[in-house]
């Protein structure tokens, strides 16, 4: 094994030039999207009111597998990226753990997250279409905040309608994205039927990221020039978050390291999904056997407990349906700090591939997700989003394992990104008022009443 | 010229391995500092009740060219080093200029700035002297979120008096340093005499760091096993920030590229004495003859409307006298959104350079550098601390001389932070309710009046 140093960056030189579509390996595909207007698969075309033509194609493509990144995407890229593949070597000191823990740290950039990688893409391709603006939904904000960047940068108007619960919670993040020129509006809002109808029902809700979605929709089929963007969940969001994985096996093959274990966070699984692509891959084509592993909040377990299902992916019923592990569309999650992770359902390609067997999932409280944060804070000088500490917290436990066992695995986890306006809930784990909450099998019944009834397919 | 990157990264082998002392280059020494309980020029051992003893000797050597980083200290620095020296390819677009903008970034880490550069280096001497604990001042609360962190991977305990302006403004700042197990203290407070005499005679002030600072010394004094810590001004810190100069001068040799013009903001001198050393010394050895430029706030304006003068490092008066550009350590400045540029005085070494002409001096009021602070955030996609975006200014306004006169100057800035804790400031900007403070000449007059009288030296 080579000398690894604490932060390895890849040069310009060897950062990839194209991202890698898993579908184009996977031996079972993911189910079509349903159109819910005519109730069959949805035709690329269908999506064109609400995607980028491009965007759209991507979206419906099981068959490219690697897909070059424009020259345009590149240079953006570049003012941020490689990011670092770290050596927790100070955490493996305090776990006193024969295993090597590494992390992909995609914090480094204003957005404070991943999230940059799709939003410059999407950006992008709304640009070379001619669109004027563009509209989507932020839970944790840090969605929100990559595409105002994109948008900035690419000059095009942009409307974030914010999870209700984060706009409260976080008001710094609001403010940089109003820095960036974006117009944020907390959601469900009385600017959209969907907002409107959700809040006559639920008037005290504090939204999820599934209603502030039925609101970016509506907002851009009904504004010329507009198209919508999300964050997640789709499967060109896990295309273009490949890069992450890319990069980290790239740099992992520069130090003859190769993973064991590799672990991400897993709301609507853009940072899962991207991490996983290329170790995903060698393990679709025997080629490795990596262990994969979802961490998700125990408020919402979409994975660990939800059911593998046509659904919304959002709560007002407007976009397409899609087979997924879902809690239920009208399922609102309880007001977890990991304003990222709250959604009802997991992209497709990652739902599948847990339901074919080729991942595993877990659920944490968040004070024990706070607990490791904390932890890793001090050990590492990064203070982490509460999303990303999901991801901390299960190498941590894998790393005690290792102790237990004296097995001196390499693990591998994504780490999205910094935490640095979440003071509000460090503050509350600090002083000891942070409270966990756990659906209830009844509560989550409830979610599950709603599931669509689609003719032939779902019944 | 070579290809130049957009983002450049040293490996850890071209790290440098040692701090480099710019006093043993000057031609003429700062002047002697003075023990104000002798009125005589204070001798190293004069400092060990305050200082670290190791710290104390950095402080009076004057000789050592070159001074080994500890292998421990070194360890660290790899945490989060080295930062990345960056072409500002997009500004140098949006400003249609010649001239080629590189900054040294220093902001990617949790403590948001090149402080933990010195917090880490202070922190490692106490625990290597058995010191149990640490106190300190912070403004903008870099300085102390940087020590918290040191102090707690060094395992000591920390006091911070944290000026009341930016413990109001900032409080996720606090929530911060308190992850890292920090005793946060707004200042002035009635837990030292210090403090104390200052409410008294200004129940409604702000605070200032010069008032933390006498509370903070204070504290250390007179707890057993504690030393106190100071993020800027004094020499030792200028040499442990000599690392940002040091790695900007190699990165820049890798590009074959060598600057025309150097730009730092100056609060107390930490970043700009780092960022210049190595340049400075090819000027004092005639090597080459960059212009260096110290930019500071026009509501606390040291250098360019201060007087060169012994003075107080502190408001209360304990703390040596220093000869410095100095305002007076009676004068508060107006509560600025730079905070950590609030502060009445200037590095000796700094304040020498200037009197002797090897650098220029300008002051801006903060609405011209949050314009600027905003362009350079949409084109660079990073959000700079309102303090770096004076020297954000600084270089703006020289590339666009460049495009004037058609010079292809290559210009290099320190961008020492980011502003994610900053957003009340920008929020303010965004909704032009900010406002500039310039203090005048009979407000100065107040200051300067209180300068003390040193027999036979300042009269």
């Amino acid at each position: 094994m080579k000398t690894v140093p604490h932060r390895l960056y890849l040069t310009e030189e060897q950062m990839p030039k194209q991202w890698y579509n898993l579908r184009a390996d996977m031996k079972e595909l993911p189910d079509p999207l349903i159109n819910p207007a005519t109730m069959q698969p949805a035709t690329e075309a269908d999506l064109y009111p609400v995607f980028c033509e491009k965007l759209a194609h991507q979206e419906m493509d099981n068959e490219t597998r690697y897909i070059d990144i424009p020259e345009e995407i590149q240079e953006m890229y570049k003012m941020y990226r490689p990011s670092p593949l770290i050596r927790a070597y100070n955490l493996e000191k305090a776990l006193d753990t024969p295993a090597r823990i590494y992390y992909k740290f995609e914090g480094n950039n204003t957005s404070g997250s991943h999230k940059l990688n799709s939003a410059i893409a999407q950006a992008y391709y709304a640009k070379e279409q001619g669109m004027t603006g563009l509209t989507t939904e932020t839970g944790a904000g840090q969605w929100g905040t990559a595409l105002s960047e994109a948008c900035s940068y690419f000059g095009l108007d942009l409307t974030v309608f914010m999870v209700k619960a984060s706009y409260e919670q976080k008001p710094y993040r609001k403010a940089i994205m109003q820095t960036f020129d974006a117009n944020v509006i907390p959601s469900p809002s009385d600017t959209t039927n969907a907002g409107r109808a959700i809040l006559a029902e639920h008037p005290d809700t504090t939204g999820s990221l599934g209603c502030a979605i039925s609101e970016a929709v509506e907002k851009a089929v009904t504004t010329p020039g507009y198209r919508y963007v999300l964050g997640s969940v789709l499967n060109q969001v896990l295309l273009h978050q490949s890069i992450i994985g890319l990069e980290s096996k790239i740099a992992m093959e520069l130090l003859d390291e190769y993973p064991d274990v590799v672990i991400g966070c897993a709301g609507g699984g853009s940072n899962l999904g991207g991490l996983i692509a290329p170790f995903m891959q060698d393990k679709l084509l025997g080629r490795a056997n990596p262990q994969i592993i979802a961490v998700e909040p125990a408020s919402c377990p979409s994975l660990t407990r939800g059911r593998y299902a046509y659904d919304f992916c959002d709560t007002g019923k407007v976009t397409p349906l899609a087979r997924m592990y879902t809690l239920g569309c009208g399922f609102i999650p309880s007001p977890n700090h990991a304003g990222g992770l709250r959604y009802h359902g997991m992209s497709p390609i990652l739902s599948k591939l847990y339901h074919d067997g080729y991942m595993s999932a877990i659920s944490v409280e968040q004070t024990k997700v706070f607990e490791a944060a904390t932890l890793f804070a001090k050990m590492e000088t990064i203070l982490p989003a509460p999303e990303s500490s999901h991801a901390i917290y299960a190498a941590m436990e894998e790393a005690r394992r290792c102790k237990e066992t004296g097995e001196a695995k390499t693990i591998l986890f994504g780490l999205t990104g910094t935490g640095y306006f979440d003071m509000t809930a460090y503050t509350a784990f600090h002083d000891h008022t942070m409270t966990d909450y756990i659906p209830t099998d009844a509560d989550l019944e409830v979610g599950f009443a709603g599931l669509p009834k689609i003719p032939g397919i779902q019944e």
